[in-house]
């Protein structure tokens, strides 16, 4: 069997995978072509490696190495990508698992427990609004019940979704069973590890978090006859909620974001009926948090009552606060020195700690910050050395029998 | 031949077509199904009287009763809605011709000119963001040439839309060498006829106003990790220019409105890299509207410059005041002692003006002033005084030949 392609090659490979020729972002949504080709991507790798591949009813994916009969370890990370993101979230974490195969096999490594390499599906939430819902389901955290009904932009429903994708979640999920450990590589979403000058970290916690959906309800009328003192225009509520809630957040060191919003009519000369954002809210603790978008909230309803709009909100997903297992953060750590940090980011990595399985993040460096972006970037140097740590890590975590 | 269907029959007979069920407004945008099936309706109504119908290659049509070689009288307004929008806004207009000319055949009148009947189409500019569109291409104010590489929000060309109505612009367009006055009746958009206690009015003036593209750029970053004082969200420039124009106008007695939004990437969990915001603004007179715009767009870039985005200002389409014929309408209002106001809103009416043509305005009370909304409202009984008073109106226009 010839050589497995390397990290770099395996990077190339995926590059023009969803990409906009406009943007050079990518558009890697749940359940479209651009992911239904990553899947087949990742069953290639698995099988040049001679790792036999199980899809899921959802299209999540798991490859395991070596069937003893104890807990096993499983790395992995997400394929799919936010609207016009970038190239490393996710798709970083699962190359580098593959990769972090290659080293340990150059390395006459055998792993005493079972090493899985997973994959799930729609981390970002950036179809169906719900992060991390392939991990939620596989865990349970969600039912199938409760997600099917979900729908994307256009109307679909993510039964019909997944159904056209070519899948069947009667066929069953991913079973956890064999999961003793989980570890998700990353790239950094922020820029801890620049401040610290060190090209690789690991994970203390994750930030509560959650996403609000605001509707601020107006009356439409004419943009040019209706005097502005007798308007009723909800797009000053909202844009007075945008401002009131970047200044809270900045004034306590935390995070509020609206990046998403819908408008109706959405018509030049027409005063809006309806202005619809979400609001994307974390902080360092789980009562921070709801401090925070109460007193959004509370801004934003005494402006409503000053533009005689309305503002209903409604809670659409909150994940509390997640620490990762510190005896092993500290045990991994030890390794390579690396320092142990907090991220305000989301991960399948959470939802798996959540449900139990001690879990860990190796973190790379971002030389900027940006991420969920065309500019998100790592160095291929970083990366690497991102491929190397996994490489230590996973041969720590296999290698001794419980 | 049967009578004709009197106005209250019209209306009944136009209220379902492009009707949303959930709000109960208007989707009339032109060359959709919608537009095509009221075009048709309005070739019945004119054969129903015994009047040939033009329809020309955009779509625009005229019926002419009688064909005196002297100049005619032409009257009528559009059958395209606003995105969700009322019932009375443009259909009024046409109704009321319709049914005028069935209370002139009543009286016995012969219409010494010969009377026309108009539709126009895209009055709105709710799908190619051109208002008045027919009229601006049949009078020359817009060419072919250029209107036709205009897009709707899906990307579909002007001539493709058109193309695709079974329409075919190099067949001609309206001619309006037979005009030698028109009159638009139409629903208030306002509520001075309420304030003056009358049921109908004339025009005296419409405002110049125009649309202004505001593209608001920053940088797509991740809304968990990014700390507020990395980021350069256009969101925040963006509502705080809409705060601004809302007060300048509201201190200056003009409008200024932000009702239509596109963001990208509008992803709940990332900052933005763009948002697009156009403005509608209207003032009483160039010089104010200029300035207006000017102040907005001044204290738009100041906030750029805090956030660290950009701005770039587009005027994608500005008419100046139009002041409609005065000797006119001081000859119509003696007939009915009518009030005779100012407008805010652009029509048709005015690009005829603006061409040359005198022209004068009906107005029919609406008793909230609401329009461009579902709760776009008129009483029965004022429409039917609408419709007595555009007969008065015509009977004086085509009383003697030139």
């Amino acid at each position: 069997m010839p050589a497995p392609p390397d990290f770099e090659h395996m990077w190339r490979q995926l590059a023009p995978v969803g990409r906009s020729a406009s943007s050079g972002g990518y558009f890697r949504q749940p359940w479209t072509s651009a992911e239904t080709e990553l899947r087949s991507w990742f069953a290639e790798q698995c099988a040049t490696r001679g790792l036999a591949v199980e899809t899921d009813g959802l299209g999540n994916q798991v490859a395991w190495w070596g069937d003893a009969d104890v807990p096993g370890v499983l790395t992995g990370s997400h394929l799919d990508s936010v609207l016009d993101g970038g190239a490393y979230d996710g798709p970083l974490g699962v190359a580098s698992a593959l990769a972090a195969v290659d080293v340990l096999r150059d390395r006459g490594v055998t792993p005493a427990r079972p090493l899985g390499i997973g994959v799930f599906v729609e981390e970002e939430g950036s179809r169906f609004g719900r992060a991390c819902l392939g991990s939620r389901l596989v865990t349970g955290a969600t039912t199938w019940d409760e997600a099917k009904e979900l729908r994307d932009r256009d109307g679909v429903f993510l039964a019909d979704a997944v159904a056209d994708a070519g899948l069947d979640p009667s066929r069953g999920l991913l079973s956890l069973d064999r999961v003793g450990t989980f570890v998700e590589l990353h790239v950094e979403q922020g820029r801890d590890l620049v401040d610290r000058g060190a090209a690789v970290g690991l994970a203390s916690e994750i930030w509560p978090h959650g996403r609000w959906r605001f509707d601020f309800r107006g009356q439409a009328n004419h943009a040019g006859t209706t005097r502005m003192e007798d308007r009723h225009d909800p797009m000053l509520t909202y844009a007075m909620t945008a401002l009131a809630a970047n200044k809270q957040a900045r004034l306590s060191g935390e995070r509020a974001t609206f990046g998403r919003l819908a408008v109706e009519p959405n018509g030049t000369n027409a005063v809006p009926s309806l202005v619809t954002a979400w609001l994307d809210a974390r902080a360092s603790s789980d009562d921070a948090l709801a401090e925070l978008v109460a007193s959004i909230e509370r801004q934003a309803g005494d402006r409503a009552g000053r533009d005689g709009t309305s503002l209903a909100v409604t809670a659409e997903s909150v994940s509390g606060s997640v620490a990762f297992d510190p005896g092993l953060a500290a045990r991994l750590a030890a390794l390579g020195d690396w320092p142990v940090i907090p991220t305000q980011a989301g991960h399948d990595a959470g939802i798996l700690s959540a449900a139990g399985i001690p879990t860990a993040m190796v973190f790379v460096r971002n030389p900027t910050g940006v991420s969920h972006s065309p500019d998100e970037h790592a160095e291929a140097g970083d990366c690497l050395a991102g491929v190397e740590a996994l490489a230590d890590v996973l041969a720590e975590l296999t290698g001794a029998p419980a």
